[in-house]
């Protein structure tokens, strides 16, 4: 397989006392498909571990040479898909992570700059997948947590491989049967994360300029 | 068909700018489904309009007579399937109904209680539903519009059918399609919504008496 | 003190881990007040307790013979000053009260119908506040723990003290102190609370027929 | 005066069809307070447009030389005094800014980094302000509009005014008047906000090195 053939699109294991994780199953439901002509998209779940989530991402990708890579991670509580616009250099764990491990206030990489922006063309992404039926926003925040930590990460790395042209993160509401034990918490069935998952990454195989619309926030 | 086989399900046309309305296709998609051994269910859309709602309502039981009637309708915001406790004899209209009747600190029956509890078994039905991975919950308000119009309608001509044995509300979010167009508005799927009312429908035939658990809320 | 005098207000003690409760300070800040011409105020902490909490309430009221008993709570996660609209004969504690006590499906009062209006002109007293710039609603369900039982129980028994004439329910948010330790909880100056009360009892004094404008909620 | 004596400190006016901003209020309130043993507040109203409101900014912090810089600007929606991490080079406006202008995906500064982290001890002065009852919260996004436009401007220019050792920015919640006419919108009293202001002051005038505590999301 070479670069222009292949999306990579990654999930992480379960966390936070979660016995799933939607992004893994998503992403492994697409595994294989030929999205569209010419591009062939190859899955890959990553431990939810601060550091060994990145390495994994790298060899993934060097050895795939993707043209487009979208990372996927669950944010339990929203509503809808949310593509992230921007990538901050900071690990600050709520929680521990996968391998026990719980920074604060460390750089994802310490010679890096204080934050990436996507490039991905999240308006058009986000555009279509209203259009579509399919609830979707553009976040500002990717946390701090793994999610952040694998965003930047991703950002990082394709400053140095030209061939990856499309690079981004895409957060996922609870899958139903995650909201059932969550008392409030809105949730999204696979099929319709699928659904969105699949015309997101055409629309981004499509669209050489993104969309000049406002899909900003006012705070 | 006689009482002990039917069970009526109802939806509403939609309202309030939306061009569909979840409890619409919902039952719609249940029409005529051997639900459970000796229980084939019946269902209908009413109109979302303020007496005429209720007028058709009860022409359908007293043609059917049912055992069971569950009435479903729209809680655009909410994001689990909430089965209401309590219906209030109050209609107090934000909106306009599909009619443009807009009443205000009525009695939906000028003669009857301020209030019916219903005498389906929603906590069973609740832990049944989560049990399957369906968000479920049980509501203390069903509002003041058409939906708590026909809530109380159902109740109160339950009174004097005595082979309708067990009558109650559901509320539903919004679809995907619909979330898509309400920033940060949970959903659920189609799919969801009919696996949850299977479920639900079948419980309730199976309960005689609903458990002991606390689904109450604080405030 | 002869009841037109006489304007009896009631907050709770702190429940639910809480150290304070929002309710008792701020009914003991307006204590001996003259709210009006000939409208004196007295407050009352009640215990949250079910059945203890009632019988206190029923001895302050047949002390006193207030014209107008207001009873306040706290409801954390409220955003505004909410005037409840109808109580209901059920106790269904989702958490132990402060002696234990934790009923399921119990009525408030077996011979009770199954729900109360307030007789309180809820939607004068929310205008008049918001006008004021206090944050005030009309509330469709006081939950099923203490909060409801002592509003039902009031309700109940001003249908044989004919001069209570007008009685009702508050629900009140966190206390800034009490968000400051749940986060993402909205809540409310004291100040703000003790001038939305003194004109939510001036406006119930001065109202004799409520307003015919809409606060009614679509679900 | 001297730069280690002024602290400068900014609102907006209002925008947004509202007739006032908290910022503003809160601002001027504190104008000329000595807040600790020689610091001596300054505050300044900023317009609510982009550009105007940075030529603003830097004029006086070149004529006052402060210290420290704190923007504060309102958040709808939000319950707790917002400490903001991260500033990003986007504008992204929703709607048109006090001057109409409605800029879409363009830099704050052409030349500028993707993003700057605030040099305030954001941590310590949240943990303080919560100590003493004061909602408060460490957000890491403020937006694309004008208050995200001000911090990442103001950030921008404090790299070559080595003499201003802290800045950052402040998101404060609707007043109760503002609340009191959007539903279910939290809302936090001004005496509350100038309290939490002060001590966030004094904190980071005391703080040579943030807390290592995590104040991080997950999402």
């Amino acid at each position: 397989m070479n670069a222009p053939d292949c999306l990579l699109i990654t999930g992480f294991e379960p966390f936070d006392g979660e016995s799933v994780n939607p992004s893994a199953q998503l992403v492994l439901r697409l595994q294989g498909e030929a999205i569209a002509p010419g591009a062939r998209v190859e899955a890959v779940v990553l431990p939810c571990e601060f550091g060994a989530a990145l390495q994994v991402l790298e060899a993934h990708v060097d050895r795939l040479r993707p043209r487009l890579v979208l990372c996927c991670g669950q944010a339990g509580g929203r509503t809808a898909l949310s593509f992230e616009r921007v990538a901050i250099n900071l690990d600050d764990a709520r929680i521990p992570d996968n391998a026990g491990a719980q920074p604060i206030d460390r750089p994802v990489q310490a010679a890096g700059p204080a934050a990436y922006f996507t490039t991905l063309p999240v308006k058009a992404m986000t555009q279509a997948l209203r259009g579509a039926g399919v609830p979707a926003e553009v976040s500002y925040t990717a946390g701090t947590f793994v999610c952040n930590h694998v965003f930047y990460g991703l950002m990082h790395l394709a400053q140095r491989r030209p061939w990856l042209r499309q690079a981004g993160f895409m957060h996922l509401p609870y899958l139903p049967e995650q909201a059932a034990q969550h008392p409030h918490a809105a949730s999204m069935a696979l099929d319709t994360m699928g659904a969105g998952l699949r015309l997101a990454l055409r629309t981004a195989l499509a669209t050489t300029q993104d969309l000049q619309v406002s899909e900003g926030t006012l705070c």
